[in-house]
């Protein structure tokens, strides 16, 4: 616990948070942070992490803590530190002295919990043994994989409310986050060219977000394999005429994140392919940071995106036919088969623990078109929100030797135009864009997206 | 899963493995890899973690899959990639050919394995979602903080006999551990003088840890303040003056750890009563060092660094008495509360799952002594095992300060003379120690340890 962390500031943000909340439900809640689980034996733990939604009203990462919210006011329910705890993890501070940080109305321990819970909403957490301590408290099954029924769903649909829009105490930490992640990609392209296997970049990006005493939001994507969405791998040599595809993003001591991704030559030098596809995913990245409104759809600017790589690859030859009409048919998802973004903030997809029930506007539900079914997010913007914009192009093996696909799409793509793009694997673009009630803002600016700028980052090592 | 990590050695290794096993226990044993736990929301996963005593027998840090080993057969069991995980994650290898990577006798999906548990022994698999896996499977609680019984116990007895001593296989994995911490180490002492920082240490060290594609075997401790025994905060300041304690290990992709600490002056100059306590701690590690040797008592070398260190504190006018003495009342434990160290392999406290079950002999149990309450390891030593040896000294608030130890050890300690050492909060010095046939071998012996040798290290910045 740092006490350097609090002030009367984040006192002042809890209790408005809280009196918000007050506004939208008038039944008492409780919100458990989480415990930590053993590694590999009970004293050596996995990195902890609080339960996202107790974080936004403690505002600290608490271990085994729960707090209670009625009416604007916050009881803090944790033990003391056990006696003896003092010799292995020094003095801590008391419960008291937590409450008095983060400006709690009352203070108990953990025991008493269980006079409080009649009538209350709660949340599922994340790991097993919290769980089941709410599942025996509120003698039914609180399970993270349930949907929320009740009050517990009412009480999701009000922090949905809340957390959907940040206040400027979360935009201060979302910003630090992106400064950090921003000076992290920089340190990446900066060792790109004498590292000799992927490992190297990432090691030299996470060296900047553990020096800031951050930790990375989610685990980093640093690959010459882009084509996998999802690689966690690091042991492939860097070649020249690799692009690296590198997704990487830092997350504040408070749980606060950002999400970024470049993909740059490690030679320093784009092919002439891979800048042709680097700057159609470049064009749809700016055509939809552009878009970025209150009151556009997301949806929109998902198939904004859609119609400019359509566009993009029908000017290289690689699809044929009218952007729109390809888009229409799901064409594009052959090359870019995720959705445009998602929201961030205390989550790196914000509130993706309770399904889509924060990214789909209430009546809305997931399509099961090819080229939508991975859209994270489909509601109308608001000032306040934050989202990615990370626009894609991949040549991922499970789509394009898909036989139904092929068969599907034979007469829209151009096989033999697409092979002279063999260089290209995987290419995204990923900013972390704030909705402003002029317009937005995009909190990673700093990092630069042209194809030249970013050769000139790669090229002056350190 | 990495195919290049798989060779006919390892395969020779698992068979051999097993086969020992066999000569050990004559029922069979089912082991369990265990499932990765979601940081935030499900599809932000925590680091995977594979279970120990399955990564011994199986080789590769598999996630949900199980082994069942009987007289010298080892049966795979997992589920083949589901369909569609290819367009995330890649093509994966199916469970044949993992099966043959490392020498599997036979592959079967995870849900014929209730055809194969009758009479099979187990061990509790640290995450919630396993262990009630097993216990489902076993019909039985197979829980991580029960002591094994019946054929449980036998199985993990037979385990312990093979994972005390380490075969070349490991001893190959454990020194490649051991040189990327010494080489981890020296990054972080070449950063201490421009870091401003603990977490700026850190980071540097963790760099070379994750460059090699290794990860901490546990929670990093860089601290001014040593004297907080399991400290995991890093955003203290480094000031001139400061020691600096750092204890941070590697673990190899395969699972094998190493566990390395150095104290050293922030500055690059120890001050005169921090190297006049320093040369006291590493008199007792140059001392337990020189004694390792195949049949002598691992509690007889904690001892021998108890008195070495009470006869330094006596030298120095801070302890009062003969040191033998001293030790016999634990006054040496007022500055030195833990062990002399512990064995080391798969986990960086190896075993410790099982409690008490490896590192003490059989018949013997904790002293509750204050000088021996905290020895993780009773045995006597045997070639081929490998053990931490890591006295210290230190200032703990909550010994030093605490009524009853100050008067009960009024008479021995010149608490006037102590407080002209205030500036030597914690040290400890720490390495890693295989036992051979004909004595002894320090893995990590390129780490120097003389007093002015780190302070080279540290002067000679990046």
């Amino acid at each position: 616990m740092q006490m350097q962390n609090t002030s009367s500031s984040l006192i002042d943000t809890l209790r408005q948070r809280r009196q918000r909340l007050a506004t939208l439900v008038d039944f008492p809640a409780i919100l458990w942070s989480g415990s930590s689980s053993p590694r590999n034996f009970p004293s050596n733990m996995l990195p902890y992490r609080a339960s996202s939604h107790f974080l936004y009203f403690a505002g600290l990462p608490l271990v085994n803590a729960a707090v209670r919210l009625e009416a604007g006011q916050l009881e803090l329910f944790m033990d003391n530190p056990k006696p003896g705890n003092a010799l292995w993890h020094g003095e801590m501070p008391t419960r008291e002295e937590i409450a008095q940080m983060i400006g709690a109305d009352a203070a108990m321990p953990m025991a008493e919990l269980d006079l409080w819970v009649e009538g209350a909403a709660t949340i599922a957490v994340q790991d097993a043994g919290t769980w089941t301590q709410q599942s025996q408290l509120f003698k039914s099954n609180i399970l993270p994989q349930h949907q929320p029924r009740g009050i517990d769903l009412e009480f999701a649909k009000a922090i949905i409310t809340l957390r959907l829009t940040h206040d400027d105490s979360a935009l201060t930490q979302l910003r630090t986050a992106g400064q950090v992640t921003v000076e992290a990609h920089k340190a990446g392209m900066a060792a790109t060219k004498s590292a000799h296997v992927e490992a190297e970049v990432r090691a030299a990006m996470e060296r900047v977000i553990i020096a800031h005493n951050m930790t990375t939001s989610y685990n980093s994507i640093v690959t010459v394999h882009g084509e996998i969405l999802h690689n966690e791998h690091y042991h492939n040599l860097l070649q020249s005429g690799d692009l690296l595809l590198v997704d990487v993003g830092a997350e504040t001591e408070m749980g606060w994140a950002a999400d970024v991704t470049r993909t740059y030559p490690v030679s320093g030098s784009f092919s002439s392919t891979q800048r042709d596809i680097y700057n159609v995913v470049l064009a749809a990245h700016d055509a939809c940071i552009a878009k970025v409104h209150p009151g556009v759809e997301y949806q929109d600017l998902h198939l904004l995106a859609c119609t400019v790589i359509a566009s993009g690859l029908v000017d290289l030859g690689i699809l044929q036919g009218n952007a729109e009409d390809l888009v229409e048919i799901d064409a594009h998802a052959l090359f870019f088969p995720h959705g445009i973004g998602h929201l961030l903030g205390l989550d790196v997809h914000d509130m993706e623990d309770l399904g889509d029930l924060a990214g789909y506007e209430q009546g809305r539900v997931r399509s099961d078109r090819f080229g939508l079914a991975y859209l994270r997010l489909n509601r109308p913007l608001q000032p306040g929100m934050l989202v990615t914009i990370e626009p894609g192009f991949y040549q991922v093996p499970a789509i394009l030797n898909d036989t139904q696909l092929r068969s599907k799409y034979q007469n829209v793509v151009n096989w033999e135009r697409l092979s002279q793009f063999a260089d290209v694997r995987g290419i995204r673009i990923e900013d972390d864009v704030l909705v402003t009630s002029v317009g937005n803002e995009v909190l990673t600016v700093e990092l630069p997206t042209k194809a030249s700028s970013v050769e000139d980052l790669v090229r002056h090592t350190a």
